[in-house]
């Protein structure tokens, strides 16, 4: 801060795009502005590095990818004529489509009209549908969407429970680019099992939202699913809800998705901007990088004051984190980065966690997000002239001060309305900034590596299961603590692996596994009785 | 770590709770055993403070009141006969009234059955019942439970739309202990005119949750409410979801409310256990202190991986931050203090944010939660031998693997399965661990004095918009700027203010404020229309 007085400052360090509604005051954040003069340089080459990506660069050299989500709402800037006729076909496509199935033109077999959408889908694929969904659906909309996001029995079966008799009326959206993963295959074999086991024929009620040339193509084509959709390698996973991943289940939930996409078009527009000091996404890298000094040493705290941004929070996890979180910079160096989101929304968590922030240790900023509108009509009075409303601005701007007192970091965005326009800013101003920081703290935003060791790791149980199920099928009925079955696969080491998974196998009655207690739990024996069939 | 393999420090480095189906391993942490040995004093003075504060002490010294939330599920334990009275009875009248709420006794004036539960609470009295009633609904639950839990109006209208024809079936408890929270009172006000809206007696479809003499029971007699049940100034919000302000939504569920109580008291006497190697709560807190240094220096990540547990990270991030977000030790010495939580659910954050768990930055240590039963009968076979439910295992475990060989942290929680009985487990492990860490870091773990700053701050903004307003009243038709209105109403400090609060006020129709554009938008001009007749 400075010895400006509050109104000063504000208007010193706010940065409005006018046309796009939106407004950033960064007046709370506690800036250095010499060292934002530093950055002068490293933030107008970041902008160029976003023109060249744009250009259709590779930017994604580790897996010799260009980047290209910013087409999606541009086709016109798309590299080559042939991805622009791609995006401009599948958005007309979704178009049609999903005013077919709204006008009853494409019905479920013997059915009458479609009513549910569900989306199978994780990741990208289900987080950013789901909080857009979530931030414009209304009780009005033609159809309701549900998603299957994990590969957790239980979880699945409350959904198919939930849709129950709709299943008939319900439209699966499988989403995946590659078809290989496993919680939205898994997801679609047992959506398949349920319209099987209720009589119906799956495929007259799926689509496919996937790569040219998958799996999951090769399937939908196989099975004569409804459609195919086409999603690209050039769209990354966190950046595709304006693909046809975001767009379809959202157009048929009823969203103006020409508004979800004008929005995004337009603060992009908004945000190539040279003069940093009018670019609120080249803005918002700066600050993100002050506040973190460059290693994002804070946490990114999100209080939207809007019951329906509530999942706001969720979405930019993985849109920051999973670009931003990498080992190595891009010339290799070993250089630990990220930036830890996380929120629900005000003035909720001001009840949980806002005490913390006030009290405890300066290791965040808040990134405050109001939309001024508050509900349609007039509010209620709730006490002499003052309504349910101010009460939710004035709960941000109280909260804000009692921060700032404390010597708390936090900057807000403002926009006047929530509707499909603005969301589509929101994505589109956080997707940049997201893109803008990462060149300037030098990584590759755009792959994953990190994910990937998971599912080795994880394949590795895979087959550790079948090993040791295997040698326990084949001695039936003689129990076996987890280190002589290690021992008696040739894997001693992994005797601690083999108790989990017999562990998890005994507690379910797939594999006919039993557990006999021995002297302690690490002694417990399992094995698979002579009469047990196999799952 | 050590040279152990991973099996022998997987059977050193757990803690097992065998009464209680309940497992903490952190033989993932990297711990430092001589650390640990130099705890056992301050951990065994710990336990001792937590038996003085079960004995019925002035835990909460700030605000002179006794810490009480364990009696609720272990009356006998009670400090005073009264106590103990009030809460049996408490416990006999929820199962009372929610019995012949279901049987169909306690109907709706003129309607058939009670089918939904509205319940308007904020903070505590929302996040408990909030991840208990999402992580045992079912599909068959005799009522269903909703919540505005915010003065969002436009989140009210929402939830309101929803049920819509159900309203006169419909059961509102508002929860609040003083009946001075402004989100809850205004959603009290919201809900009760949506009942007057549709010709219906509010009162007759209405219950306090509240302490004896608040305002909100006042109102609630006065009223001729249907029921008040007790809260205590002993009962934090954080820690209140065994008192009626959770049981009573949940038993009106069809959530076997004994079983919880039963879990949570069997968990109490688990973790009172002075052996500490064996109390996975008091092995918990020392985990947490040694993993953030005694500063909280690394957040937790809460991964269960059960799609129904979704909520329990943010039900943590109220029980953790609140407690332990600190700006002063007991004897007054400013030291923050915090533990920052968040997390949602795995596998799905796996595609979300685990790439910078595993590649970023060491600043975290992560719980995994697994529940071993999948689900009810056979589990899908998406591979040959392969089940969904394994996948969900051996994701888990393939990302915990994928942390360790990264040089990351994490313990995993292991229950046997998800029931009534397991979620009140969990709620008294952690909120033991709470109360010991609080101990070890000598902080007051009860008060939340810096959620008042921001109420406070917030109460500034209402009286400045009553000033402002009635100045643009009382000048109809004379734009002005805000600097001019804050000089001419005596505050020439708060012009930035006065911006925010005309600009929301503008934004809707409830004040007859209008905007005129200025020059810039900080220039922008308001005021009153004579014609404009007064919300």
């Amino acid at each position: 801060m400075n010895n400006d007085n509050p109104w000063q400052r504000f208007q010193k360090q706010s940065c409005m795009s006018v046309e796009m509604d939106l407004r950033l005051d960064y007046s709370r954040m506690i800036i250095d502005n010499a060292a934002f003069d530093r950055m002068m340089k490293p933030i107008a080459d970041a902008l160029d590095a976003m023109r060249k990506l744009e250009a259709g660069a590779i930017a994604n050299p580790d897996e010799n990818r260009m980047v290209g989500h910013y087409w999606l709402r541009a086709p016109q800037l798309a590299p080559t004529a042939e991805i622009r006729r791609e995006i401009e076909s599948s958005i007309q496509s979704v178009k049609r489509f999903s005013r077919e199935v709204l006008d009853g033109l494409i019905r479920p077999e013997g059915g009458d009209e479609f009513l549910v959408v569900l989306v199978v889908g994780i990741g990208g694929s289900a987080l950013g549908p789901q909080f857009v969904s979530d931030a414009l659906g209304t009780d009005e909309d033609p159809m309701i969407v549900r998603f299957i996001d994990n590969t957790d029995p239980e979880g699945i079966d409350r959904v198919l429970a939930e849709l129950d008799e709709l299943l008939p009326q319900t439209l699966t959206i499988v989403v995946s680019k590659s078809g290989t993963t496993i919680e939205t295959r898994n997801g679609m074999l047992e959506v398949a099992a349920a319209y099987k086991k209720a009589g119906l024929n799956f495929g007259k009620h799926a689509i496919a939202v996937t790569c040219e040339g998958s799996s999951l193509q090769h399937i939908a084509v196989a099975e004569k699913w409804l459609h195919v959709f086409p999603m690209w390698d050039w769209v990354g996973g966190r950046t595709s809800v304006l693909s046809a991943a975001g767009l379809l289940p959202l157009a048929l939930q009823g969203i103006d998705i020409d508004a979800l996409l004008s929005g995004a078009r337009g603060c992009d527009i908004a945000t190539r901007l040279n003069d940093i000091r009018k670019n609120p996404a080249a803005m918002m890298s700066l600050i993100w990088h002050q506040a973190g000094d460059g290693h994002g040493r804070r946490n990114m705290v999100v209080l939207p004051y809007r019951d329906r941004l509530v999942l706001f929070g969720r979405y930019l996890q993985q849109l920051v984190m999973e670009s931003l979180g990498k080992s190595k910079d891009r010339a290799g160096n070993p250089t630990p980065q990220g930036l830890t989101v996380f929120g629900n929304k005000g003035s909720t968590d001001q009840h949980a966690f806002v005490q913390q922030l006030r009290d405890g240790p300066d290791d965040f900023f808040v990134v405050f997000l109001e939309t001024l509108h508050d509900r349609n009509g007039l509010s209620m009075v709730v006490e002499e002239n003052v309504t349910t409303g101010d009460y939710l601005h004035h709960f941000l701007y109280g909260t804000r001060d009692a921060l700032t007192e404390s010597g708390k970091r936090s900057m807000t965005l403002t926009l006047d309305e929530l509707n499909a326009r603005s969301v589509g800013v929101l994505i589109a101003l956080f997707e940049r900034a997201v893109g803008l920081y990462a060149e300037l703290i030098n990584v590759n935003a755009y792959h994953q590596p990190g994910v990937e060791a998971g599912k080795k790791a994880a394949a590795n149980y895979v087959a550790l299961q079948h090993v040791a199920v295997a040698h326990l099928e084949s001695h039936r009925d003689l129990p076996v603590d987890c280190e002589a079955i290690a021992l008696a696969i040739g894997q001693p080491e992994a005797a601690e692996a083999v108790y989990h998974i017999l562990e998890h196998a005994a507690a379910n009655p797939d594999h006919g596994v039993i557990r006999v207690a021995g002297p302690t739990r690490f002694a417990d024996t399992f094995y698979v009785p002579r009469e047990s069939k196999k799952s």
